[in-house]
């Protein structure tokens, strides 16, 4: 198989290359810039190993332009680009290639849903119905037959694996629904802003975007809603202080009284199978549990039909890179645990 | 003035002997420990500054036993030994000194609400009644009076203080309170367990006793209930990787509709001339901004009804031997600010 | 007293606004932006305590411009602005008020020296001759005659404090000096590079700039050749993951034997009634037991005729703001401690 | 292939398990406890995944006896037990199985240098003759022919391959070498002391046991002299708040004059060929590039005859179960790399 990744400088499009390296089925790899075509690839990332360069040969150990990779027919293209421009330019590879947005431009289903979030209409809303959402677990049969992926948000997947269960059984009730967010630096990208610097976040911890402001709020509501019914949600996330990982706190009021048995077995019954979902039956998951992983691990806690759900991912990977590989993984009939870590480093 | 600390090895207690060597108002600090007879003061704490030991002359410049200190007369008594014990012990001075206890031995004013959240009864149950719940901006008329004050708990520090303006005027509705509490390693104590050793916590999230189970969720279930009324808490604590500072992000259903500015009002009505109380009435409080101050910061997220208030203090600080300061200097007539930090260092 | 600090955004600047604010001597604050003039106080640091402005009375709270500070007559004048701009800017106080200029242009006895570590020469070569270096514990006399203090590198203070005793007594042998140091990430300034983002440091250290390379070697190198013996120092300085501190690990081969406690007597002899200087007679220091503080603590281990110093400051304070104030206070016969820290928060 | 390993509470341990979990050549894997025999090992590692629990079916997914362990016949045995008990406890499966040994139970080949180091003599000193130490680029023919690894110290391993291409040239000088080395604090092991907890560590950078006085001095000093010559090395480490990695800072005085080039060169002939060691051309390497990894890489700069290297490595990779697993894999003929990471997660 050969892969694309575009966009080489960010957070997901280097972890996408290591993944890529590492992935038995991944023979030739082409790292694309929009910026910087010709630049080597121990350039774009220091830390890549000069000894596993072999993938890369087909481009000279370099970053190609748009054009060239065209040229080079890749299977699969990741699109590491930013929202607005992502959808814009991979769209390119349409009809030649399977597409993988890592960005938010195809992931509503409505485009009024888009601009209200992002405040402008995505760039592509003509190919909005042809994309699936690649919330791997519960879209799999979709994504196995599409050639465009919509990779979810990674709030949204730290949120969504936790509470769709629950959605699709409507035993969700009146009060709406509470999602306290933790996220590791990692997450805001490689923005080079003052706020993200070291000496601003160590021992720091910094709500933002409350209640419904955040982006990935809405991508959250729209999933939730999917069916029909209007699910209101909070979502509060947080900064915390490592590079890496989402907790995600949420609160429930059940529709109906049940056990906490009742709820695990719900749970077990969705998720027994995934072997990137790891289930609790007593203890709460840690970030650092999964963290490198690209597992999901949720606990649970019941009280008074009051119920807590404990999700836990590494929002580079679950979050981000690490279920694009898988959903490269379904579509193209792979192992589904191809070059993804199970257990942390 | 003298003051003893009673316990000098934890933090709340060496951070007090800190503290107490830069008031203006103390002149002569006496550490005890009950283990540690007669160590030099710079073993206890090898931070402190040689050239600013003047003011353990009285002791030698060492910690001394309980039966010394009772000899040389304290003040006032700072108690910062494990629950069950310090109430006990400190009691001692009763009489004679004030006392301030930074565990939880005095904090209930009912002995079963104790014995339930602590799994047995407290030491002195016959002088609960006469003890005065150190939360400085509450309690401050009863506190200048008392010769007995139970500092609180710092997850409950940061609570209270964004909740009871709402609950003492009827304000909040019939969903149940929900407290997300994120927390410094600090809040745990000094305690040489692996959970909290350096390479488990960092990079690392961990929700821990959800729900009710908490002690401290017992404790402000306690104080917003003082006035009669049952008030349901939920409170989800979490450690995150940061040694000092907790961030209580708080969601209440509101009992009227109100706007965001009649909010504010209330919130300006009751601490605008709190000096340690800093309102924020656009964005949201880091802790960073608090640390190592006794400053509690609040900012507010007001939607549909739900209200979101946001909540920052230095847990070792204003959740402990800061605020413990600042009930002594309430106490006795000093400046509410003597010896205390209102900008981070 | 009034103060003007010019430079608002940075973390020196910042830091001295909020040392001055805790000042017994300074009555007022003149916060001057080149930039930013009309900014509130609390745009300027959102952390500082809105109870605590009354200091900023003169300036309506707010940043002037430099020819209004200039009318506002400051009694001192902080400089933090960048390196080749702070010397041009700040000698317009020069007959008018006291200049304490934290950049790097007046550190240098001779334009070359400056030019070959900076590239291009010091903005104002003439006034170089009448600036004293501001090491306060070794050019006390000096500072409180002169009206231009350059304040020191931070890696200087750390590497000269332990160096000069030495130097001075003419104690160092032939082989070169090696420094290593550690420094936490704000030693780099609030620079908004991709390299100190969060997620870029931590678990994360890196040597850099290495052997003679670093600018503060050339600084270092100046003032141990002030003697006239031109000295081979070598300086290999590392970015390790934290905000705050310096820790300098240094080599160095005597010129004669000499025993453990001989070394000792002669570090008491020079710094024994220095309040900031803290000496280790045994053990290490560690930089968090100097974190907030103005502090420089030294710790000493000799084996066959190899001597090893470990110095640890904080950078921002002792190896900057800190050092800044004091000295103010030593320039204006102040307290040396008014307004700093002894003991970490 | 079976693997065993002996104690899995500690780091190490740990580690060892996850990674031979994900290594393509062993089919089953046997934990050992001393003390939790019978314990599930999910309960010895929470963050293990429940879906890949297959290789430990032998043993009913449960720790087993030692007793039991010889029954089941391993081929390879990993000892993770601490210094002085190792030794002695994994010698029962001589003759029987290959033993790799991460304590420093085996790594000295002079029990009077073992003894020096540590205390009290090694527990089994007659099996030192036998025993290859496990530095596996050095040792590789040995490693394959042994029975019995001696697995290398971290610090040691960090230190020993940036020194042995000099060392065996004869280019080392008469100046004593100077290693300056910072790790984090896994390096420590899972000991619950206070030294080692969160709060004491971050924000802090702590040199300790300078000079000789370290242990791994001495381990790094008997194999640099292990062909006669006598070789002085002063080994001053320092922990930084990370969890995993090592930076050696190491100083050098050459033998003869030599360029960067030649030096370049001399590296490029021992190690070029070297799968996991990185030689940098240009810049200087960060830990964090090698985090996670088998890899050690070298950064080089050259100043008037004085050398600096700086190497990095992941102290519990590279500095322990994975050089241990790279042994396993070379002693066994399988690919070098198998189940190894060559690029950061």
């Amino acid at each position: 198989m050969k892969a694309a990744v575009l966009g080489t400088s960010g957070y997901t499009g280097q972890l996408l290359l290591r993944l890529l390296i590492g992935h038995p089925d991944v023979e030739t790899i082409i790292p694309v810039s929009l910026s910087k075509e010709g630049e080597a690839i121990q350039d774009v990332d220091k830390s890549i190993c000069l000894h596993a360069l072999a993938k890369f040969e087909l481009t000279g150990g370099r970053c190609v332009s748009l054009a060239q990779a065209q040229g080079l027919k890749p299977d699969v293209v990741f699109a590491c680009l930013p929202h607005l421009k992502s959808g814009e330019v991979c769209a390119c590879f349409l009809g030649q290639a399977v597409i993988i947005d890592l960005s938010a431009d195809f992931r509503f289903r409505q485009a009024k849903d888009f601009s209200r979030a992002y405040g402008s209409p995505p760039p592509r809303p003509d190919l909005l119905s042809q994309a699936v959402y690649g919330l791997a677990e519960w879209y799999t049969e979709q994504i196995k037959m599409t050639d465009l992926i919509a990779n979810p948000g990674c709030y949204t997947t730290a949120s969504l694996l936790p509470l769709l269960p629950l959605a699709r059984e409507g035993l969700i009730g009146q009060q709406p629904i509470i999602i306290n967010a933790l996220s590791g630096i990692s997450g805001a990208g490689k923005k080079t802003e003052a706020t993200y610097l070291f000496a601003e976040r160590t021992e720091n911890v910094s709500p933002y975007a409350p209640g419904t402001s955040h982006r990935h709020c809405a991508e959250i509501q729209a999933e939730l809603s999917a069916n029909g019914t209007e699910q209101r949600v909070f979502f509060n996330p947080h900064l915390v202080p490592m590079a890496r990982g989402i907790c995600a706190t949420i609160s429930v009021s059940l529709a109906r009284e049940m056990t906490f048995n009742e709820l695990l077995d719900l749970y077990k019954n969705y998720y027994g199978t995934k072997v990137f979902i790891g289930l609790r039956e007593k203890g709460l998951p840690q970030t650092a549990e999964v963290w490198g992983t690209n597992r999901c691990d949720l606990g649970f806690h019941l009280e008074d039909n009051q119920f807590f759900i404990f999700a836990v991912i590494d929002n580079l990977v679950k979050g981000a890179s690490g279920q694009a590989i898988q959903n490269m993984n379904l579509r193209f009939g792979l192992n589904e645990t191809a070059g993804l870590a199970i257990n942390r480093p």
